[in-house]
């Protein structure tokens, strides 16, 4: 009977433009405590009818992991595992899942959206959220430089045992500990470690000023419960955080990224529009191997009351593999525990060279274990470890075997002989994105505002940023992360900067512009090309402005900076303009105002060539040789 | 040309018969460093040509994970995950694996054997190991009552970071390390913070006496590399360990069991025959889901000359929803972690009720995490919580959905309504097995020797047992591992048994035999039936030799009792026979040679009905009332 009320719903809803429309009010759904399975099963009628759109009758809705299907998924740059959904998105092609403005909340471990094998698929008009986050926000309420203590209090729930902290989700879905009591409790729940700490100021809503200075070591450190919801804890640090200020955790070390917002694999053609993402237990949005993805008023932003300091404990957004158009606009990245968006690609390292035509190559960071690096027809080519020069013309894979997680076999078209050596990168050519960033916020996250490591096209273009380490970090590295490659056609205009690199981590600079993991005293030949800063507005307290190392190309104009008061500067010495190893690089039609009416520094290396800078710029330029 | 060399070969070796054999000796294995590629390409070539035979040249090989394939693999008891593999027998049919006496030596996590849809296959004289063992061995060396230490020598890797000691793997095949140095060190490698400890007795090869007294918390022990295989150990300990005892530490609790050397899963018609297992950093072999298994000559067993105190860090041996006959025969199994072997089922539990024919179950223990409880076909009964007693009729499953790891959606062939209620438990009667364990010895384990839970028939005989806990643990629950189902036609004839149950931890007995996690005092029913315990000989340092709970047809007859000195008696005024609430049955014909000449202690409780006690019998019996 109900089968039948159902099906009459939905031909009423078909439209004269064979438009369906899953109504998710004929589902009853606003009755359900848990509406996982409703959506689950109104995902399955969706597909089954065709229909074009999801639809949900404005309100906030629970969803709960214990009925949500699961799949086994590898997310570059979050934790790989068995993941719940409560949309499925799978195989979905023209449609869209339309919020209506309402709230999902979220419990527990769960990625709310996965997307893949898809096309043509909106979100629209929801926020996410989880009742419970992934981490613990404790204000520091007292604390004793001679017993190196401090006390924190926290309002969500944790675990203190065996004398740790342990950061934990909800728990009232176990009705085992309901009828067994707390025996089972400890390894049926989410129990994470507290470590990768932060310390934040709810006077500034961001990361305390030097924050560096607050680091704790992220394992061994020992905690007491002195009341419920107050814990002491002892560690060594070389300064104690300062009262009110709060401690942000959000626990161990490649076990913290196990919930982002949207995952997102092999589709295209996706909108995200009028999205809230207030919370997520990894990224807000990670997409790879896609093509043409756009967000607009995507907001990675504190819910309004929430009290938290922090939203995602990741990144807000980040496009590995990506390739087409990249556009994010009109979105507010703010308080995440790491960068507004990173776009680049992923290098692969040869492992062993099996023969003339074929490589057995690794992922190497554990973040990148089951990394889909190519398919058979993409465009790759070898790239040095030295220099991370291209030693090869562009190459065809003619057939990749997955042997593990780590390693594929690779075949290309042409014979690579003499060619390449173990520890050389490759690089996927054909799955690089172009990108298009304006009128974004960025604002209170650790780390940086935008990495943008890509050869196609890049227009960034009025956005206010504001973030603790470098607004844009250009790089490309066979060390760490392995992240390629370089950029070749990037703008950067019109933006507002505003007091960044307050973090005191390493010489930081507003615009970061070289390759990592590399000898920079020996390193030979150009990495990016054609970088273009113009125009921008830059309000900082310290002095690293530019450091730009290996770019072929470089035109910085027209930019007027400002210095603050904000904050005293954490590396005064510094050099405001810093050229290495560069060659085109024009530098004019700059203004900087310093507090002390002094002229900026600007420095230009012996290794670099054809620069150009004006004489009527306000940066004295000083010749430096190369170490 | 190498091609065209190996399909000579593959031809040269088949035989009149029809019998192809793969010879390993053509695939130039004795000179390869890592001979998993070689071993991997030969099984493919053996699937190809449809050979009958795996055949190695007597040798040493070893196995590294580097180029192995791997698979996600749900593995009851164990920990899940993507395991990779050197030997994938996935779906082979009337095949030998013949080792011709090889040492088989693996690096790093793998699990050596993955044996999944095949029938008819024979594994044979081979053995296995590792190089570098799941689990530190530290020398105990040092001792300090008044600082609350001791101090450990420990010759395997280990990793001291952050206070905290950790159980590592070998690590030669890192070429980042060796080329970028420690800084990738901690977080690319298993990294296991010690935890799960016991402390062993050089001078027996076995756990400590009275090994409780030794416990070790499983978090917070806080370790101090002195110098180089020197860690001193600040924990809280009832006892500080004595010098020259052993600390064996297999890591954190659902992390400690990723590689055990056998899985066996959808199989049928195996055989095992003269392999041993020198370690496995898990069970040594585990089946589930599979039919007709024979272990012939399958030793776990210490390599002699390795100078470790322990072989697998959990069970020898482990068999769960398995049918048909399992058959252990002429084995030996020694110093384990765990019990020597573990015959169950798993209920799973109703975690809602859906409609009149369907439920949502759920598997509960983490180690249960995607347990296949049950397909199309199967017969099933429901089983009431509180008594374990079946509540409904054999019913068929019609319909089987996994929804997810822990919860799958199952439709009877009759309606369930009113039967049935949240938390009953649900069994698989189709998937119990009859066993055969004869002419096997236990010894020098931690836990049980045996553990059967199968209503099918069941011989034991013949077999030497020592274990540090129960010889015999005849049970079944729903509270903690949810293992059925019970026992109904088990002999066990002809054993000789010799002072087990010198761990101290719990009461434990030599047959051990109630139904666990259910309220004893108000237990109504019986749960197992017809268990007939002959002609065995128990030498026995403590008092408790048997505790029968809820059995129907008890035969306890004709046994040698012999109490000796070994050791002294841990739990001296627990009655050496006690008897609650069973029925039907007889005690006689049995000895007890006691230390001090006085007769041994037998109680009945009120609650028993027809219980035959022989006057002549060395035991005295005592009434008591149920508490």
């Amino acid at each position: 009977m109900k089968k039948l009320f159902l099906l009459l719903t939905l031909l009423i809803m078909s439209t004269g433009y064979g438009q369906k429309v899953i109504n998710l009010a004929d589902y009853d759904i606003q009755n359900e405590k848990d509406v996982t399975p409703v959506v689950v099963k109104a995902l399955k009628d969706a597909k089954e009818i065709g229909a074009s759109t999801l639809l949900f009758p404005k309100g906030t809705y629970h969803f709960y992991p214990t009925f949500a299907p699961e799949r086994y998924c590898e997310i570059t740059n979050n934790d790989n595992g068995l993941k719940r959904t409560a949309f499925p998105l799978i195989d979905f092609h023209d449609f869209v899942v339309d919020g209506s403005g309402s709230d999902f909340i979220f419990h527990g471990k769960m990625i709310p959206f996965i997307i893949e094998e898809s096309s043509n698929v909106k979100v629209t008009n929801l926020s996410v959220d989880w009742e419970v986050p992934f981490m613990i926000e404790g204000l520091v309420v007292a604390n004793n430089p001679t017993e190196e203590t401090f006390d924190i209090e926290v309002k969500t729930p944790y675990v203190v045992a065996h004398g740790h902290l342990y950061i934990t989700l909800e728990r009232e879905d176990s009705p085992y500990e309901r009828k067994y009591g707390k025996r089972f409790a400890f390894w049926e729940h989410y129990n994470l470690e507290v470590g990768q700490n932060i310390f934040w100021d709810p006077k500034t809503m961001a990361p305390l000023y030097n924050t560096k200075l607050y680091n704790m070591p992220e394992k061994g450190i020992h905690a007491e419960e002195l009341k419920k919801g107050l814990i002491r804890i002892s560690t060594q640090m070389k300064k104690l955080p300062p009262l009110g200020s709060v401690m942000v955790s959000k626990g161990e070390y490649l076990q913290n990224r196990t919930s982002p917002a949207f995952r997102v694999f092999k589709s295209k053609d996706l909108e995200f529009k009028n999205v809230n993402v207030h919370h997520a237990g990894a990224m807000g949005l990670i997409a790879e191997r896609s093509e043409d993805i756009t967000l607009d008023s995507f907001n990675v932003v504190l819910r309004e009351g929430s009290g938290r300091m922090v939203t995602t404990t990741a990144d807000a957004t980040h496009f590995c593999n990506v390739k087409g158009t990249v556009t994010i606009k009109n979105s507010t990245f703010e308080n995440m525990l790491d960068d507004a968006t990173n776009i680049h690609g992923t290098y692969v390292r040869v492992n062993k060279i099996i023969d003339d035509y074929t490589l057995a190559v690794e992922t190497y960071h554990p973040h990148q274990n089951g990394y889909l690096f190519g398919e058979e027809g993409d465009k790759v080519q070898v790239i040095d470890q030295k220099n991370l020069q291209p030693m090869t013309e562009p190459l065809v894979l003619k057939k990749v075997e997955r042997v593990n997680e780590k390693i594929s076999y690779i075949t290309f078209n042409k014979p690579i002989k003499g060619k390449v050596q173990v520890y050389d990168g490759v690089e996927n050519i054909s799955w690089h994105a172009s990108a298009v960033l304006e009128n974004n916020i960025v604002r209170n996250n650790r780390a940086r505002s935008f990495l943008i490591s890509t050869p196609r096209k890049v227009v960034v273009r009025n956005n206010r940023l504001s973030s603790q380490m470098a607004s844009f970090r250009l790089t490309g590295d066979l060390g760490l992360w392995n992240e390629s490659g370089p950029n070749e056609g990037l703008l950067i205009e019109n933006n507002i900067i505003e007091d960044a690199v307050y973090g005191g981590n390493g010489p930081q600079s507003i615009f970061l512009i070289d390759p990592q993991y590399v000898d920079k005293d020996n390193f030979e030949g150009m990495y990016s090309r054609n970088i273009i800063i113009r125009n921008n507005t830059i309000k900082t307290f310290d002095s690293s402005i530019m450091l730009a190392m290996s770019v072929d190309g470089l035109v910085f104009e027209n930019n007027e900076v400002i210095q603050t008061n904000t904050y005293k500067p954490i590396f005064p010495n510094t050099t405001n303009i810093r050229i290495v190893n560069c060659k085109n690089a024009v530098i004019k039609g700059n203004t900087y105002k310093k507090l002390d009416g002094s002229k900026g520094t600007l420095s230009v290396d012996n290794q670099s060539t054809a620069i150009e800078v004006s004489k009527r710029d306000d940066f004295k330029e000083v010749k430096t040789m190369k170490k």
